[in-house]
Order: C-alpha cells, then sequence, then structure tokens
C-alpha cells in the first residue's frame, strides 16, 4: 500500500528566519470502485484499512445492506482499484448512480440525503443503553487524541474512535471526514463487532452527513471538540442521539438528548 | 433568505457545573442546482450569496465556460432550488452527469480530478504577479480571521478572503470548503474583477481540491493555516503555485515556489 505519509523539504520561516528543513506531509490516494465490473465512484482517502472503508461506504449509503451481500472485494493497488463482487445489491442501486448530492462539509456529493427517512425510521435511538459522566467524556476526549499520531505529525488529518466506557477501541484516522467513520464501520461489519453501548468520538466539525453516519453505524451518541451545524442538531433530535461537542479543557456543551450525560454537579440525570 | 446562525438551548457543561444556556448555531441550507429544467446538483451550503456560490461552481466545474453562458439564474426559495438557463454549455456537461468524484476532504463527490489536465494546462502560473513579504503573510491572516465573525460565534465554518498587498478585497465564509472558494469565484466572474495581482487565503486544510480551485480561479498564490496534503503540493508545484501553510503567530511554512515570498531575513530573493 502506497505511504499516508511522505517526508518533503520545504523553507521554515520563523521569528523572522529561514530554515530549510524535512516535513512530514499527509498523503491523497485516488482509489475508484467497481462494483461487478462497473465504476461506481472514485474517493480520495488516506491509503490505510481501505477495504473497510470501501465496506463502511457502500453499507452506509445503502448499496448493501450486510456485509454478506459482498461475495468478495480485492484492491488492485497500482492502478488505485478496488473491486467488489456482490451477491446482492440494494434495488435502489440504480438510483444512486443517476443523483448527486452536494454536501456541506466540503460542498461536495454524497447521497446521505437520499435516506434520511429510512435513518429516521430504522434507527431510532429509543433506548438508552450508553450512561457517561462528563470525565469519561474528557477522558474519551483525550484517548482520541493521544493516539492521533498522524495528525500530531502532520496537522492534515480528521480522527475518529469508536470508544465505550473503557476506552478507545478502535481509533482510525483520514484525510477524509467520512472515510475514518466509514474505516470504523466497515471494520465492524466484517468483523461482527457489535455497536451496542458504544460511542463515537470525532476531531471534527458534527456536520448533518456526520450526524446521520453516526446513526448508520448506529451510536447513540457522539462526542466532538468542534461545533455541531443546526441541520445535524435537528437530526440529532429526530434520531435520539447524544450530541457533545467543544469538548476543551474542562468544559463541554450537551447539544441534544442530554439524558446520556449523567453526573453532573453530582446529580444524576 | 434563511438564516444563516440560529439560538438553540444547550447546556454548557463547565468546571463541574451545568448552565442552561443560548448558544449560536451554524446553519446548513440544501440547494438544488436545476440547469436548463433538469437536476444537476445537490449542495448544502450556508445560505447566503447563494448565486455568487452556484455561478462559482459551474465555473470551476467547467459546465460553463464562462460567465455571458448564463442567460439567468434565480432562487426559488422556499423550495430550495436554483434555476439557471444558460446560453451554452460545455459539451463534455453530460460526462459529469455520469461520473462521481468522492474527494478527500470529506470523502464526497466532486468533479474535479477530471479536469486536472485542463487545468494544468490552461492555468499554469509561468509569470510572478505577486510578491509578499512575511509581514504580509502575517497580516493577511489577521485580517482574515479578524473579519470572520461567524466563525468566531459558532466555530462551524471555514472562510476564504481574496486578498492583494493591501488587505482582504473580499470575504467569505462556508460550512462547505469549496462553497467560500466558489462564492469568491462567483462574485469576481458577475462583477467582472480581475484576479491578477491577488492571492486566496483561506482557514482550511490545503487538500488537493482546494489547490485546484485556486487554479481555476486562476490565483497564483494560497495562504493558510493548516496543512497541506501531498497531492496539492505536487499539483502546485504542476500549476507554478505558491503554497504558504501553518501561518501561526510568528512562523509559516512555503511548500512550493518561494519565489512569490520575499525580504526573508532582509534577503531578497
Amino acid at each position: 500500500m502506497k505511504p499516508k505519509e511522505i517526508q518533503r523539504e520545504i523553507i521554515r520561516f520563523t521569528k523572522g528566519e529561514k530554515v530549510y528543513e524535512k516535513d512530514t506531509i499527509v498523503t491523497e490516494f485516488p482509489v475508484t470502485v467497481k462494483i461487478n465490473g462497473e465504476e461506481f465512484v472514485t474517493m480520495v482517502c488516506t491509503p490505510e484499512h481501505i477495504e473497510d472503508m470501501v465496506v463502511g461506504y457502500l453499507a452506509s449509503e445503502g448499496v448493501i445492506k450486510r456485509y454478506e451481500d459482498i461475495k468478495d472485494i480485492w484492491i488492485q493497488e497500482q492502478e488505485g482499484y478496488v473491486h467488489v463482487h456482490t451477491h446482492k445489491l440494494n434495488p435502489y442501486y440504480q438510483n444512486f448512480q443517476n443523483k448527486r448530492y452536494i454536501t456541506s462539509c466540503c460542498g461536495a456529493s454524497r447521497q446521505g440525503f437520499v435516506f434520511v427517512n429510512d435513518a429516521l425510521t430504522a434507527k431510532k435511538m429509543k433506548d438508552i443503553h450508553v450512561r457517561m459522566t462528563p470525565d469519561d467524556c474528557f477522558q474519551l476526549m483525550n484517548d482520541l487524541q493521544s493516539s492521533a499520531h498522524t495528525f500530531q505529525k502532520t496537522g492534515g488529518v480528521h480522527n475518529a474512535a469508536l470508544c465505550d466506557l473503557n476506552g478507545v477501541i478502535l481509533s482510525r484516522m483520514d484525510i477524509g471526514r467520512h472515510n475514518a467513520l466509514d474505516k470504523i464501520y466497515g471494520f465492524c461489519l466484517r468483523n461482527g463487532i457489535s455497536i451496542k453501548g458504544k460511542v463515537i468520538v470525532f476531531s471534527g466539525r458534527i456536520s448533518s452527513e456526520i450526524l446521520l453516519k453516526v446513526a448508520k453505524i448506529g451510536c447513540e451518541m457522539v462526542l466532538s471538540k468542534s461545533a455541531p451545524t443546526a441541520l445535524a442538531l435537528e437530526l440529532a433530535e429526530g434520531l435520539g442521539i447524544t450530541t457533545v461537542g467543544f469538548i476543551r479543557n474542562d468544559s463541554f456543551n450537551i447539544y441534544t438528548i442530554p439524558e446520556r450525560v449523567i453526573n453532573v454537579s453530582g446529580k444524576s440525570e
């Protein structure tokens, strides 16, 4: 697989002087997904955990309904292809091909919103399986950040982790916000890992699409060090997802379904 | 037009206590662009300068070649449509409809890379019309940040500005990274503003797509407070664009074509 970082000569200007030095730069790798021989989509990503990403992407877009719908998946690295052969495709698959949706995180097209209604029906979180104290929230954000080596070196990636109260279960980084979540989702699908009782901790902004992705994965709660958007919060209310944002130092904001954050000021909610 | 921010009740946890307060949250507004009556694309954006954004987007994707190709453009706000009628469409227009490209900034589809070769041919910056000192770089980043009111309130948006040595000419913010640049590009096209001698100052990471967008707009130089990717730097070398990143406090990095940054350590390059 291609490297996820490279070294490059740069000129660093600091305190009035130039220094010629080597810097670590994050890479972007374009891969084109072919489904049963037909080009489906080209994604640009950090070149690791590609199969997980593609599986997570296809599941979250509804192209497959379960991992077992895939017969095989393999990467043709030099050419940048991921070949997916399926037993079964979602009958709506054809529609994806003809519809483009440009989302807010970078003004670019994903099909996420097509399934808002499905998501609202299918994944509404009625029950509360996760309860976290403020200290849990701070601790998990710390865990995410200390596990984020590439970010520390390059500053160019997003980090996401699947966590429970004991800490980080799985942490993934990518130059693409969604890719990091797709890599987590795909890993869980391929390895039969249950999502129940787990939360997503994310380095980036909670846009409507990130929120929908969290819902599709099936998590009840998302923690972020950034801000949410209004549309994401509307969806979170509808889907029963707890959103906690701006986790920094000794404070954070609870935007929706606050019942999952307990023991605040010594009082249980 | 819809509001670009809303007020919302949140629970702020700080120093061990809960505070119920109002917070300002940035909105996302989905607009569907119809070209000559046919749905082309749906974009999610911050609801302001929508016409500029659509014009800039269509031009940078190559759907139109010049602003004059558009006969008229109007917004049907309640329904979330932007209607574009054209005199002339790029003959390759049909291809856009059938090709999806998912880019790194959020793993989402844009058609940008289809035109890499065009861009390399068409917009290669052979000459140097812009020269900046380190103080100019610091000053322009400061100017961008102090003009970014919504960011200061909500933390949820990207900011971009078209600048020259005298400061910010035009500053735009959006929840979508690309949208902010499209809004600038569209404004320039609609108002006949020349790009020569101007630079883009941007709050976000310089991905390959952002770099291509800068090239399509026709700027020689991009300044950012974030990191670039390796692919963006490769393109920048090819296109002759100066990239300056990590502008913070008293330092920054020059990644490509350093000749446009002058008077470093009192020496002219």
